[in-house]
Formats: C-alpha cells, structure tokens, sequence
C-alpha cells in the first residue's frame, strides 16, 4: 500500500515506457512490499531527472527502482527484493536450506532468465527497420525457448520453483512475464510457463501493486490530456 | 585451496571454453572460498554430463557451477558467492547496512554490468562472419561503454566500490574483466576501470583461485597431448 508518510520511499518513472503494463522494475519492489505487508512512498522521476547528478548518487546507473529506509539506501531491484525478503516475512520459507534455494532462484530469474528476455526485448525495439531483423529475430527466440524449456522442465507440475511461493517465484513471473505481448507467441509454446505466470499475476499482493503502478501512468495520461 | 576431502564440492568445465583464462562461472567461487579460507573439492564434467538428467536434477539449465556441502546444493555463481560471503568472514563488512550495500553491488555486477558484456561476447563469437557484424559491434560496444562510463564515474579516485574490499568487488571485477582480449581496446578507454580490475587481480586469493583453475587447463592439455 502506498502511503506517503511511510518510512520506506521507492523511485519510478513519472512517465513509464511501458504505459502502466508493470514491467518497470519498480513493480517487482511494489509486488516484495504487498506479500510483506509494509507501505512505502513512491518518488516519480522523469527521465532527465534520472540523470542529474543528486540521483546518480543515490543510483550510478540512473535507473529506477531506489529504497531509501532510515540511512540505508539501495538501488537494483534484485538487491531490494532481496532486502525485504530478509527483513520482513512472508517471501522466504523458515528452513535455512529452503531460504538459499529460494535466493538462488532470485539471481537464476536475474543472471540466467532475464538477460535473453530483455535483449530480444531491446532487439524488437531498436532494430525492427534492419535488414537483419527477421534472420536474428530467430536467433534470439532460440535463446529464450532454450531457458524457457529448461524452466518448464523443472517446474513440472509443481505449482512453484520450490515448496511453496518465495522471492524465487517473484522475480522469476515477472521476468518470464516481460513476454506477454512482443513474445506471446514463445509464451503459448510453453503452457506450463503461462500457467506458473498466471498463478504469480493472480496473488492478492501482484494485483495491489500493479494496480498502484498502473495508477500512475492514469495520472499522467489525465495530466497530459488535461495540458492539451 | 583445493582438497579432495573437503565438505564443500563444486562443479567445473574438464574442458573450458576459455582454455584456462579464468573466465569460466567457477573461478568466482573458487576467489570466493579463497579469500574466506575455506578449502574445497572440484567435481570436473565434461559438456555431454551437463545435460545429463542426473545433473539436471542439481541444475536444471546444464551449467557450471554447482555448490554442495552436506545436504545444502545450489547452483547459480551469484547465490553461490552470496552465500559464501554470509556464512564466512572476509567478503563483507561488519557493518549491516554496508553489508546491504555490497550485495546489492553484487546484483549490479550480475544485472546491469554482465549482460551487455556477454552480449557483445557471444555476438563476436557467433555472429563474425555475418554481413551485420561491424555495425552491430558498434551498438553493442556502446551499450558497454555507457556502464563502463558509469561505473568509472563511481569508483572516481576510490579503490574499491565502497570503503573496502567486499564480494561486490569480487563480482565486478570478475564480469568487467571478461572484456581482457575481445574487449581490450574498450578496457583501454577507462583507465579507472582497468585499474581497479588489475587491483582485483594482484590480491593472493584471486591468484591461488586462478592457478588453481588453469591447472585443469594445463592438465587437460597434456592428457589430450599423451592420446595423440
């Protein structure tokens, strides 16, 4: 829940790419505070401000999702997900083992799962008028078919990575979810991914944080039409 | 050090790809449990046993390295230096919110600054010989130049990426020195940046790890040599 009195404050775009579709990476932030509990104020920068010089202090790479608690302050979502798994409860089981597999989950989502996804992403993007779209195109879903079957393997019929729902899980739906839309089709290839995707969107706390991130690309649109 | 008896075992190439450069996964485990002074035995698989299906069980997407030690398996290099560097002294700071701060350089490492190095890696790997490969490399090694620009921004005249030595560093210097070799004439643009991998590389625990995984090289080379 947002609330601008709490004591944890996150940054987001005032004016997110992907028009309130939840795959900025503050959303995985929103998705860690709503299964914890805890509220937290959001910050909204444009882009200009991402690279002033009193936010590259607080984030060298310019980027959002920040958390600023007390005197601690972080950047990367991972480290920040990770955080709040280790000081609240509710997104790491009680068993030690159980705990460092779920954490190892968290950095395959990050190390191993997303990087194909996002250079197909940033691939679709950028160099749809090239020559040789069509040709790396194919390339690039291999990849990503490659991690996704090995994903599925895995999964079986299980209902999440490990024994029950944990940071793991998180990271993992909503990187394989940056799919949906330009990579539907890799999607429906793999239904026992769809399925694990549509269990992690369908959890109470996803749906309160993605409908605060949605509200806020609401907000500028109402802004921006309003301006006209 | 390595020790056939040692409670911890982990996985590495019998023949890697990087013919002893150190830039296979294992090496930053191999730093890891030599700056912490923990001793540690080497399972080596060749890439056929990568994919089998009683490898697959210990990590399900065919890779090295695998961590075990008693009942605890993990695969995933960055959950496997974390946990290193929580359960031992000497990869991070007494402090907890320096501490928070140097695992969260871990996921920078892993997330921001590694991918586009890899990219640019496997592309020059893969794709030389296409009609696309020299506008390509330009894009991509300024998709590199922007993080290594960053990131020389942050060091500035610091030694390490905060006020000490910690598993964040280990990390960083282990993905920006992938760039020695394909990468050189971007390494020679950040002066900074070289300099702090070279500091990386003189301390003793990096040198024991890399002799120790260049001897699985040489010895792979005489073993292929005595068969001809």
């Amino acid at each position: 829940m947002t609330n601008a009195n709490a004591s944890i404050t996150i940054t987001a775009f005032a004016n997110s790419p992907d028009k309130g579709e939840g795959h900025a990476r503050d959303m995985r932030v929103r998705w860690a505070l709503e299964e914890v509990g805890e509220s937290y104020s959001v910050r909204l920068l444009s882009f200009d401000e991402l690279k002033t010089s009193s936010y590259l202090v607080i984030h060298p790479f310019g980027k959002i999702p920040a958390f600023e608690q007390d005197d601690l302050v972080l950047f990367e979502s991972g480290a920040i997900v990770q955080h709040i798994a280790c000081k609240y409860r509710g997104l790491l089981p009680p068993d030690a083992n159980a705990r460092e597999r779920a954490i190892m989950w968290l950095f395959a989502a990050l190390n191993t799962v997303e990087p194909p996804i996002v250079e197909r992403e940033a691939f679709m993007l950028l160099e749809r008028d090239k020559p040789w779209f069509g040709e790396r195109l194919n390339i690039l879903d291999d990849n990503v078919r490659m991690r996704l079957q090995e994903l599925s393997d895995w999964l079986g019929d299980a209902e999440w990575l490990e024994d029950s729902f944990t940071v793991g899980d998180l990271m993992m739906v909503m990187v394989v979810r940056r799919l949906e839309d330009a990579g539907q089709y890799l999607f429906d290839e793999f239904p026992t991914i769809a399925a694990y995707v549509a269990r992690g969107e369908a959890r109470p706390a996803y749906q309160r944080a993605f409908a605060d991130q949605r509200a806020v690309f609401l907000d500028s649109e109402s802004v921006s039409a309003g301006s006209e």
